[in-house]
């Protein structure tokens, strides 16, 4: 395949030490060499692959110094694109790094699109679709757990198993080809369906294995929405506060400008918490009061955990209970505060409204009960039994949809096979298993959505 | 000299492409052996120096696979730090460089402090104490032409000018001595005031010429700290706006989480502008109001330029008045705004308060008058003549302290020699410039604000 040179900033925007401005693609290597001059005015086109080049990017047209630079050339195929790459090390800083990039661009490199150095990664057959997306989840993991899991899925451990299910899938299709295409061989057609249903049964029992690591898989790579929720002064800001600072928060998000939103990650046992609005509860500890009704509703309709704290201390408001009556079916973890103060709480009250939902106690002033709330929540999401890194976990919510399509489509094929339908007919419902199952691996996949998938990375991937 | 091995993340954080963990020292390669596994093999340590090698990081005492890297192996002397360089280019992404980094440091690796690189190029003599210096101003650089006058001074342009006036200096201190250590050469010491009068006058006259340039370098490395101030509704947010729209901001710094002050950076022909309170203007269009009496004085007071706004369509107010008054003693530039509107405001008066300052017509809404307005600015600390890049400016706070120091004690000098005081005597105040100049590029600079010089640099460079 032939493709333009591409060139992006590779490194996160801001001050740093180092940025790095990369090129892919045929022209990569004498794009670098007009604008490079090394001590020795050696080219890089002579130089061996894997080599790194000291020196500085001179503007051809104004004979400018532009920049100090490091410069390391590698040849395709063994590169991150299989194309020829450029990677030019330059001082970090904003102006630093554009001015590499403004000179390549005058020089010949067009602007890659993002995710576009992953994207010819995988039209040049290096990775399938899967593993390409497990790029971004990389970058993106919030946890050493979910960088495990897209290391995995990078490394190609749910292309592999993909892979096998539509091998057998494909073998059934082929049997029965033969016996539609050589009808006179009688004998083999009796064989076909037992078959056919075993493997088409064992595909069946695979895709369900899988769906059922989705919902640990999609926690690990998107985290766990998490609001705070309670009246105000019962300890929702002394337990934002125990959360980060027992676990240092990885990253906080400020949702647009108007920061009506702030989510803070916290890593409790592997699980990726994303703790919404802790603007709100650190300002006016208040959620409902802050961010309105309407939209409070919201936030809870969309958090995945509920931690509800309540105030030992005092009796049950009517407020309190309000609140249990507005998250009744929501995953929550309740959060008794306050347990240094003289107990006033109905705790048996308590009970009855939580049903089977944990009860922790606590007494955040004195750093008492933080520990067993976390192993509430692990055990809530992983019921105690966090998975060996091993285990293949889909956590992508394209994966997760297909193999609910091909799970739905395998069971119509099993169906029909044991009610006596035609073979020949069973086979589109096993062709369509194939399909859905390709289109995780990018095998099968129409160019649009490739182009969408990739448009989601970010740039200089 | 020997130093144990640093190593630190050299990208600026965030989600990106690459990222880069830096090692420099002796154990460089052979901790990078420890974790580094390439799949055919290989030990780093028998590879050719400047080559990049794809693998894995594996963690030694789990097994488990920590990254997919490619790893740079540069050996010293050619290396930034002239020791041992690794550099592990990892996928960007918070969790999976700082995976990295524990590697290195569970591994034989310390956390280098921030500058430790760059100190280390400095102690090894690769660069200069104001070379190292100017490392730090590249990756702060806010323009293009503050990121030549740091490209100039990194890559020795005032080191060799301060090295040439020490030289001067020193030859005159031998000549001193000789006619010290040996009076009997009584014809000698005839000579040695002219010559030491005219070898100092050079040197002064070459300091007071880069301390010419100082005010300009200051501003190139600072930028322009600028407010604008005015009554609500003169158009105040409007041209906040005109001016970040045209010249796009090249950044916003929020200082502090109170978000009391947000400052933007605007290219204003290649004056960093650094406005300051935008978001004040933005939000209350009343500096005053939002950030109190008491604080804003102090920002007027710290202000380089202010742009005082008035409404064209109304009459001067009794405010403008005062506000003209608060600001008398400092550069600003008035910017008469709403000419599209029939004017009412007495410009004869507004000339008669604004004395010799520029005045500019603008009719922000009609997009009228922000050209002349830049050019304005421009020209106000430029005085029109923009110097060619070749000139070798002063930027730094603490040389430009050193030079006015220098300055004062070769004047002494000269004044000495002028009236006829011994010799022996003068040379103390030369001896004294000599010193001074020799902080500048490091050779008469004591370790405490060496570390306290770096201390400042971002970490990883």
């Amino acid at each position: 395949m032939e493709f333009d040179t591409i060139a992006a900033i590779s490194t996160p925007m801001g001050e740093g030490a180092i940025a790095i401005v990369r090129l892919s693609g045929d022209e990569a290597v004498q794009i670098a060499d007009k604008i490079f001059k090394s001590p020795n005015n050696k080219k890089l086109d002579e130089q061996p692959t894997h080599t790194i080049h000291y020196g500085h990017l001179i503007d051809p047209k104004t004979e400018e110094v532009v920049e100090e630079v490091m410069v390391s050339l590698m040849r395709g195929p063994k590169t991150f694109t299989r194309e020829d790459v450029i990677e030019i090390n330059c001082h970090g800083g904003i102006v630093s790094v554009n001015r590499v990039l403004q000179l390549v661009l005058k020089n010949g490199a067009r602007l890659a699109e993002p995710g576009e150095f992953t994207k010819r990664a995988f039209l040049n057959g290096r990775i399938d679709l899967s593993q390409a997306e497990a790029v971004m989840d990389l970058i993106r993991a919030k946890t050493d757990r979910a960088m495990n899991v897209a290391l995995g899925q990078m490394d190609g451990k749910l292309s592999k198993l993909i892979n096998q299910l539509r091998q057998a899938l494909l073998e059934t299709l082929a049997q029965v080809e033969v016996n539609i295409d050589y009808p006179e061989y009688d004998d083999v057609e009796e064989m076909t369906v037992p078959i056919m249903l075993e493997k088409c049964s064992w595909v069946r029992d695979e895709i369900e294995k899988l769906l059922q690591t989705s919902s640990q898989g999609k926690i690990l790579r998107e985290g766990l929405s998490t609001v705070i929720l309670g009246r105000p002064n019962v300890g929702k800001s002394s337990l934002l506060n125990s959360l980060v600072q027992e676990n240092k928060a990885i990253v906080t998000d400020v949702a647009g400008t108007t920061r009506d939103i702030i989510e803070e990650y916290v890593n409790v046992r592997g699980v990726p918490l994303r703790l919404v609005d802790t603007a709100g509860i650190r300002e006016t500890e208040d959620i409902v009061e802050r961010i309105g009704v309407e939209r409070s509703r919201q936030v809870l309709k969309e958090a995945d955990l509920i931690l509800l704290v309540l105030n030992s201390a005092e009796e049950l408001s009517q407020e309190d209970e309000r609140l249990f009556e507005t998250i009744e079916n929501m995953d929550f973890i309740v959060v008794v505060n306050k347990t240094d103060l003289p107990q006033k709480i109905d705790l048996d009250r308590v009970k009855e409204l939580a049903g089977n939902r944990r009860i922790v106690t606590t007494s955040l002033l004195q750093e008492e009960g933080v520990r067993e709330l976390e192993e509430a929540i692990a055990a809530l999401f992983f019921e105690g039994k966090i998975e060996s890194d091993d285990l293949t976990y889909v956590s992508n919510a394209r994966h997760i949809a297909l193999l609910h399509q091909a799970q739905s489509t395998i069971a119509d094929a099993i169906d029909a096979a044991e009610s006596g339908v035609p073979v020949d007919m069973v086979q589109i419902d096993v062709t369509r298993t194939w399909e859905l199952l390709g289109e995780i691996v990018g095998d099968t996949v129409q160019e649009s959505l490739i182009n969408q998938l990739f448009s989601q990375f970010c740039l200089g991937k």
